[in-house]
Formats: structure tokens, sequence, C-alpha cells
């Protein structure tokens, strides 16, 4: 496999080597996640997230395993299980997918050249989505945003966070407000790490500040990324998005979701259908918490389609 | 002063001490706070929080330092710098003013009877609520809740907390959701403390959570406390308050304020009109944000009178 470079995901003379964004901002260490078996850890402790990245990262481990070990039946096997290493976002799935159609296709060999292609695809991807979502945004706007849908969650500049950057990069004045998108704190850690890198004014605030900037005024758009488009419209994307997005359209704030095509799932018919991952109760208990309190934590929730304004994608908004 | 006794505020031989709330629930360290200068600092680091209760400690600490200094100029400087050691709950200073009346009256050996009298009667002003509220509440609901409204935050079971409290003591089979309150987790921190100590079963969740929870159909009812009451009815409580209103107008979930007479505040024309604390930028970093990462960190928000289904005082409901 070639070497390839972003932000949380490269490879290095074959090795497949990921940012452990569980340590960002604090550390920056690169794990290594050439095997599937350590990709899928990296994945599931969120090493590796941002629907987009977790796609690519996959079809790189799965690559670099069958340039390691040629045979058919295990790559088959090795890819069913990262596939499985997350339920909700669908790129996962459909990167796997589409490296099963080539190996049954065109075989072994050409696993690494359609890895890298993923790769390429994902970084041309987001170029496409934030020139169209930047469209979207006027000089001087205050944008709101959630979770990280930046560099760390693709192998391009991002979804969301693409938008608000190209915008950022055609001289537009912006200030974001970033939640901190508990329980995880992606927005607190992820994303005003990557805001600070490049210099785009922002404040970071809890979940619940929400209302209160809403109702300040000082937001005209709100862009956030997606795990999962079901058929209808409906988009599944990190908890916290729904009722940001009943809080958009109590001010009447307009509410954009970016997400490329592979998103997309028709052969879920709506957000209802989309399987909502549950995750452990530290994580909300954090420490704090009384020891064996009883916790839900769900990582997503999914948004109806008529509380969205636009899904903005790589070739169409709708 | 009479000594006395309740979860979070006490008097031993005409010391006046204070659970360390800062520190629950991995630690019960009780805090001097007889000097005002002690009472102000526990105060404004919230080691002492809850708008009842500081205005119940501001007024033992008060006449503690009456009876060890019976000047009534510094009785004077002393009531004032507590009356000022937060801006937004309006029970603080409607106790000093009370005490200042007293002592204007009646003179300096009249403040510990009106110290005390503030203490006890609080505890039945959380009794009446308590039953008053309950009311409202029927067999199997659940009730959503967000910071800490319970023992902790009155000398007596509580304001919304104390509502539930007594529907379960009524028989009631009740589940309680607790938002967990960022930035500083009075909900995971105190009110899971307080419902695991009185057996009422809850689930803990994120702020961001409660969008899901109450599209889920599970919870009937929301109650919260109050910081301050305006004369039309707005009401400032704890950040992500407003948020949480919002929601529970959009899913048709009832939103019921609970709080002592002593919160209304006839001369705040409007929740606009309300100052509104604000808090230092790492309560929220929390040490996982950027070094430096700009934040806005309001410790209130204020809902609109249309968003509330009632106001629940002592003595009526509205």
């Amino acid at each position: 496999m070639k070497d390839l470079n972003s932000l949380a995901i490269r490879v290095r003379a074959g090795r497949v080597e990921a940012l452990d964004q569980t340590l960002l901002p604090v550390r920056e260490v690169w794990e290594d996640g050439t095997e599937p078996v350590a990709m899928i850890a990296l994945i599931q402790r969120l090493a590796v997230r941002g629907a987009p990245l977790i796609g690519v990262a996959a079809a790189l481990s799965l690559a670099a395993f069958a340039e390691a070990n040629g045979k058919e039946g295990e790559i088959r096997t090795a890819a069913a299980a990262l596939r499985a290493a997350r339920p909700t976002a669908v790129n996962l799935m459909n990167a796997m997918d589409r490296m099963l159609a080539v190996l049954a296709n065109e075989g072994v060999a050409a696993l690494s050249p359609a890895a890298e292609k993923i790769f390429f695809e994902d970084v041309e991807l987001c170029r496409r989505m934030g020139e169209r979502g930047a469209a979207f945004i006027r000089d001087g706007e205050g944008i709101l945003t959630h979770c990280n849908t930046g560099g760390l969650a693709t192998a391009g500049i991002g979804t969301a966070l693409g938008v608000i950057r190209t915008a950022f990069e055609q001289g537009k004045k912006l200030h974001v407000f970033v939640d901190e998108t508990r329980p995880l704190l992606q927005g607190a850690r992820l994303t005003a790490w990557e805001l600070t890198k490049l210099g785009i004014p922002f404040t970071l605030i809890c979940d619940n500040m929400a209302g209160p900037v809403l109702r300040s005024g000082k937001v005209q758009r709100i862009f956030v990324g997606a795990d999962r488009i079901a058929a209808n419209g409906d988009v599944a994307n990190k908890i916290g998005t729904y009722g940001l997005a009943v809080l958009a359209r109590h001010h009447q704030v307009p509410f954009y979701v970016v997400a490329p095509s592979t998103t997309l799932d028709p052969l879920c018919p709506s957000g209802a259908a989309i399987p909502i991952e549950e995750r452990g109760a530290e994580e909300v208990r954090a420490g704090k918490a009384p020891a064996g309190a009883p916790v839900w934590n769900p990582a997503f929730d999914f948004t109806p389609r008529a509380l969205i304004e636009k899904i903005v994608l790589e070739d169409r908004e709708f």
C-alpha cells in the first residue's frame, strides 16, 4: 500500500496507524491498527471515531491484512468482524461491502488500491461537501456545531466542520459555538483542538447552554454530521443532535446535516429503525456519580427529517 | 443559637457547619461557616449551594456572627457581604433583608431566633411544597429532574426533589430520570446520591439525552426548582432548565417549577432582567479542553412562563 497521511489516520511502509483520539488534546499518540483485531479495538474504544474515518480506517486495515495474508476466507472473516465493530454508522458497513465486492470481482491484489481509493475519495468528498455547504454561510454569521466532524472524523477536512472551515477560508468572518458533547467530550477535546489549530474563533459551551445561546441571536445556523441517513431522511448522529434540532426549530435557526453519500442507508426506512449503540455506564458516571448509579448511555440519537433544513451531500442537497 | 440539623447545614454549640457539596458523593466533609467570610467562600465555591439553602446558611452565619460580635454596624456590613455572595438566587437576598429588618426592629438579640425561624420555616415550606406538588404525580409515572433540589438544596426535604420524594413516600411507584447537569454535575453527584439513599429508582443521563428520553414516552412530568421567579412568572434556574422546557413543550410533557415563595421577586419584571451569574472557564474545560479554549459559562438561564405548566409554591400554584 502507498504511504498515506491525514490528521488522524496514516499508512507508513504498509503499516496503518491511527491517532488515539481519546488522548487528545493532551497527548498525540499514534497506535498501530494494521491488524484488523487491533483496528477493531481502536474503533470500539473510540481511539478511531467519526463515521467517515472508521470506514476509511477499516478499509486500510483490511487491505494491510490482505497484503500480509492472502487467504480469501480469512479476509472475509476479518471484513465481517470490522464491519460489526460499531453498529450505528453505516459508512463502516458500506466500506466493508465495497471491499468485499472488490475481492469477489477483482481478487486480493485489488484490495490495497481499493482502500487507497476510499481514502482519496473521502478527501475529495469532504472538499466537495465543504464547498457546497459553505454556500449557505454568510459573512459575519455565528455557527453552532456538535461533536467533532472535522479532520479528525474523516480522511479530509471533515463534514460539518469542513463546511465551517471552507467558509472561513473563503474569507467569511465567523464565530463558532462548540457543544462540548457529553459524555466523551468530542466537542471540547477535538473540535476545540481543531479550531484552535485552524485559528477559527470559537466559544466552547456545555450542551445544556445551547438554549440560551440560540435565544441570544448569536447563532444563525447549526451544522452537524451524520452517522446514518435513513431512506426517509431521518438522521442518526451523536447523542444530543436531536435535542439541538428541537431547540433550533423553537428558535427558527436552520439546522443542516452534512455527510458524504456513503452515509445514506436506503435499506433503512426511518430513524426509528437505525440501531443505536448503547455504551457503558462509566462513561457517564465518569468517577463523579455514586458507584453503581444506574445509567442510560446511548451514543447516538436520531433526528426526524422535518426538523432539518437541508441535508448536504457532496453532490446535492435535499 | 440552638443546635440544628439538616442534610447539608447544621449548628453545633453555636458553630455553623456545612457539608462540602463539591466533595459529594466521594467524601462527606463538614466545613465551618460560622464566620460570614468563611460562609461567603463556601457559597461562592458552591460547597454550599441550592437557592433555599444558601439563604438559610447565610442567616445562620449572620446570627452566629451577631452572637460573637454584637456591633450593629459590623453586622450590617457582614449582611451586605453575604447578600452579595451570589447574584442570581433571590432567597439569599430575601433572607438577608429579613435579618436586617429584625435587627432594625428588634435588635441584635433577636437575630439568632430569627435565623432559627428561617431554618424551621424552610423545613415546613419544603413539606408543604412536597404535599402540593405530589398531588400532580400519578402512580407509575416517570419524572425527569435537573440539578439538585433535594435535602442538600434546602433545610428540609427539598423543592422539586421533595415533591418526588413525597409522592414516593405516598406509595406511588415512580422512576426518576436525573440530568447530570453540567458543568458541575449536581444531578450526577448530588441527586443520584440522595435518590440512592432514599431508595427511589432512577436512571442517570447526560443533559443531552433528555430529548430521546422524552420522545420515548417514559417521562410524564418534569419537575425543577428555581433560583428566582420574576413578576411575570419567568423562572431563573440552573443552566439547562430552559432547553429542557423547550424539549418538554415539543413533546407535550408538562413542566413544573417548585419553589418556596421566598424565591419570588416581584421587583424583577421578567426573566431577561434577572442577573445571570457567569462562572470561570475551567469549570467547563475541566482539564479536557485545550488550555485557554474560550468558554461561556452561565450558571443559570431563565425559562419563560409560557413554557411552564405550573409554578408550585408552598401555599398555592399558578
